[in-house]
């Protein structure tokens, strides 16, 4: 499977991905699943779930390695709102989908070839805005109530997101969070697996403020998961103790 | 859905349902999940998930509520072991999905009748055992390795369970780890929700230890839920923090 997640906060996007795909449990391999286009006016970035055919033919289609690398203009660079971008990057993805799902139709049980992206990023004298990519090519936008998406396996990992999300968070903050949500789907789901890519978008900056392949050797991230463990386990002796007998008068 | 957790202590089992039943959001009502049959030599709960005409039909049959009241002799209260009582219980569930199975064969899409339970107990002289029975009639004894199973809506709760389980927990410690990973699991999933059924066998006893309905009002599970999100914050604010800069020396 695949876990990312963006997540926006007042000082702009921080991202994470994991990189692990797999064709059963017997076949996995590692691949990058976040992409970024830059120019001095803009910075865009997308992560992917789903079908790696898939998901690398939208990506490759946005870079235009169709034509020779002189006559390139990725439309992604051209266009002059986030809003079409994420219009753009539906539509690339909704045909590709159909375009190889129409050639195995009639096979019962073929193979499906969806995917779904996350798609962040800032264009010159606009907002930052940080989108989730449907199969169908729709879209819909985070918003101050809903501040981050996630694609891929994104249960195990989002109760401490909702708990530990705050808007005016820094983004080292963010960044651990992030972490802290990847170490717990990657103790629960072998179809997610390190390294991971880290990025982060600073709002009105067109380049990455950050950015940084955490591989499973980092110290740091072995400090977060194992002292997650006990942070937890810190948490929960914490809270106020149950009781069989004085509970009973509560109860009707 | 749905949220059962069957937990394996060394003193004995502790098990938690959600009440919740829906077909469609729009459509949800309130319905006990947990059941069990005790005897002066045995104790045995039954917790379910999936289809609830498929699990009533299960629990009517073992409670052979077909014959008159005064004919009724349970065979799960004559099984001589808790395999025999597992198995008893998932040929009751194997056989009462294909019937309804069949009987809408050739509806493409058609409903689907699945279900999965959580068997646990004791019978006098022999250990508690706790086993996850599947739709197909076959089942899973937990061990020391997997010492608890959920069924349902499993994987917002399992983190916090995967890290706070000690086997040799008291019951008191068990309730309030299934009440937070139960409350992760509410925060997510609509389609989980209040009230709560408890059940808590001791080793070697017969009858419940412990059993409480826990509504929503409770006000030792609202405790619960407001302080697991600050304790949650605590716990992430103690890890050590993310830095952009001195990072960058480990990262080849």
């Amino acid at each position: 499977m695949t876990y990312c997640v963006g997540m926006m906060l007042e000082k702009g996007i921080v991202m994470m991905s994991d990189t692990r795909t797999n064709s059963g449990v017997d076949n996995i391999s590692v691949f990058r699943k976040m992409f970024q286009w830059s120019d001095t006016d803009r910075i865009i970035a997308v992560m992917t779930a789903g079908n790696l055919a898939t998901t690398q033919a939208v990506v490759s289609k946005l870079e235009e390695r169709n034509k020779a690398p002189e006559d390139r203009e990725p439309s992604i660079l051209k266009c002059t709102t986030m809003f079409q971008v994420a219009n753009l990057v539906g539509e690339l993805l909704r045909a590709t989908i159909e375009e190889r799902q129409m050639s195995v139709d009639g096979q019962a049980g073929g193979p499906r070839f969806s995917a779904s992206l996350i798609v962040a990023g800032q264009i010159a004298g606009m907002e930052p805005r940080l989108f989730l990519i449907y199969p169908e090519g729709n879209f819909i936008e985070a918003s101050a109530d809903t501040p981050f998406f996630q694609i891929g396996e994104t249960k195990y990992g989002r109760p401490i997101i909702i708990r530990g999300y705050d808007r005016t968070m820094s983004f080292e903050d963010g960044v651990k969070l992030l972490m802290v949500s990847m170490d717990s789907t990657l103790a629960a789901n072998l179809s997610v697996g390190m390294p991971l890519d880290v990025l982060v978008l600073e709002r009105d900056r067109f380049d990455p403020l950050h950015e940084r392949r955490i591989m499973a050797s980092d110290p740091y991230f072995q400090e977060i998961s194992s002292s997650w463990s006990d942070a937890l386990r810190t948490a929960f002796h914490s809270l106020p103790d149950y009781s069989f007998n004085d509970r009973d008068e509560s109860v009707g």
